[in-house]
């Protein structure tokens, strides 16, 4: 399986190179097409649920003293995957920057200066050949850590992921060719901060309520965001996520579930339209009299927040509802917060008492 | 082993507070002792190789109107861990904090205000006990991960750190109670940056030269060096630390084997003396023709170049060499220069060579 991904990759990446060689033979001006990623070309897919990449596109040419570089720079990064998806090698986007950075001929001129040349035009070549990162062998960051009843197959390796004591298994940047052996869980609780993660996982939450529990440690990195996806469309896990009581946290459930518009072209492998959000909201500050522990929202908060009152994807009653209360009552509180009506307040009452009523924000 | 532990605590706290009690019934005014903390205090101590705090104390005064609030909230938290520990639970600062807030009586005055009032007197009652945090059952972040021949039980369970797939062992904030259950090993690599954490993993590289390998991604948590200390104390596994060529990189180093300034209360249980520094250098530049991929030296990580040369354990003439270098030629490397001389040559080439040569500054 993994080596039938690799080729495919490798083959959309030749024939990618392939088209221009072609243009060249037939004495055309060599060009490229690349989908446009800014704003204007995000679109937000009420039937999918997610955020999506629309159809414009632009063209690339060769001859052009404003893209000739970018053309090349393109061309150079889309041989290196090639190379390192038939080795099947995996490397950093740092990694590949330092690799593919070298004067070219005789010159003074170097193929890339700085990473930030690198990095978007990766992005390009994922959407224009509808390829993801982690198709390319290229590596994202790797952060969050998950626990339960759940035996995985990775690289020959069977893990279980009930058995790693007061650690948990480091999700991998990628997840593609992880096997899921046995999933034996009646939810997935996705939690933004390792605290949290630690509290729940000390309390043995996740055995107590047959559940997967996965810090993401802040904004989730790819890997997880994968992972994520993978357990509800393969396994059809409920996944419920637990944020900051603000605007920050709760756009961390809304990349996980809808997608952000930096990686909307990602959407389709990222997202996780069936995802739920169970907690911090505004109102369960007076539910949960946490006005002890609330913070003060400050201008960014507040800025965010009316910023989100404009996404098409926020405009369910009970998230204009939440970000209302929040921008009038200029406050906030986090998941740590409920330590104020004990330590044992999460594990014990407050996820107890949501789950049982069934009081998610959709 | 863990109730022991945590009985001497409880009772260290304890007996903390039965003297305050003595004093008010002899009805002198209650004071506590605190070590001070300050850089006058620190001390490097040649003997150990580490630094360590010296034996300054300060008293804090119950009738003094500058300390009274610093007074109150010094036992607050004391209490607080006695109860923690007593109940074998652990707390994170944060919730420990908002745990401890509330308006006192009638008042409009709170406890605390800030988790900047907090965080401080944890170290006092470290320092004035003798007590590490992770003894007080408070949590530090969860960050590093580890891959190797080594197995270890952790609440109950028998975890193969060779069996970990893609993924590692997310190491946990408190490693105390972890038992080695067998550790084949001929040394430890840790390494700062997570892609070369990756490439190494993925080259099977701790397979190959039968060693643990241990990413911290960055300064690492107290989880992580207590790991590294306990790994070279309890079975003699020599440790290798690999950084980026700079300051800022060298004092990473510097903290698993010395200690930090900070810490220095913690050194005899943090700090690793038999380290070894395996790379990378300013003379490696040189050496592996990676001219091509050097950084520019800012003015911060000059200055701070420039302060360790002055510091006593960067007083070996192969560091002071390399801090000269660095300044006088106003450049730095990262880990990924490597890169540019091919994806695997750290694996294959770099690393092999220095260990061969045994070629470690100390």
């Amino acid at each position: 399986m993994v080596k039938k991904r690799g080729e495919n990759t490798s083959k959309k990446i030749f024939e990618f190179a392939e088209g221009i060689v072609e243009q060249i033979k037939e004495e055309k001006k060599p060009k490229m097409k690349i989908p446009v990623r800014s704003l204007s070309n995000v679109e937000w897919s009420e039937d999918k649920g997610v955020l999506t990449l629309g159809n414009k596109k632009s063209n690339r040419y060769f001859f052009n003293v404003g893209h000739a570089r970018k053309f090349m720079q393109t061309l150079l990064i889309a041989s290196f995957c090639k190379d390192i998806v038939d080795e099947n090698i995996h490397a950093s986007i740092r990694d590949m920057y330092y690799n593919l950075k070298h004067s070219i001929g005789d010159s003074k001129e170097n193929t890339f200066e700085e990473q930030s040349e690198s990095d978007p035009l990766i992005v390009d070549i994922e959407t224009a050949l509808n390829l993801l990162r982690e198709q390319l062998h290229l590596l994202a960051d790797r952060k969050g850590v998950v626990v339960g009843n759940v035996k995985v197959r990775d690289r020959g390796d069977v893990i279980d992921w009930s058995k790693l004591g007061s650690g948990g298994w480091s999700i991998p940047s990628v997840v593609e060719d992880i096997e899921f052996v046995d999933v034996d869980a009646d939810f997935a609780l996705v939690i933004e901060k390792n605290a949290g993660f630690e509290r729940l996982h000390e309390d043995k939450f996740w055995r107590d309520y047959n559940c997967i529990l996965m810090g993401t440690g802040g904004q989730p990195a790819r890997g997880t965001r994968r992972l994520i996806r993978r357990l509800a469309e393969e396994h059809k896990i409920p996944i419920y996520v637990l944020t900051d009581s603000d605007s920050y946290g709760w756009y961390i459930y809304s990349v996980i579930k809808s997608g952000s518009m930096a990686l909307a072209h990602a959407s389709d492998k990222l997202a996780t339209p069936s995802a739920k959000f169970i907690g911090l909201t505004i109102t369960d500050i007076m539910e949960y009299k946490l006005e002890k522990s609330i913070i003060r929202a400050n201008d960014r908060d507040i800025k965010r927040a009316k910023e989100m009152l404009d996404y098409p994807w926020f405009q369910e009653k009970e998230w204009r509802r939440e970000l209302k209360l929040m921008i009038d009552k200029r406050i906030k509180a986090e998941i740590e917060a409920l330590s104020s009506r004990g330590l044992k307040f999460l594990t014990d009452t407050y996820l107890p008492e949501k789950l049982d009523k069934k009081e998610f924000l959709p």
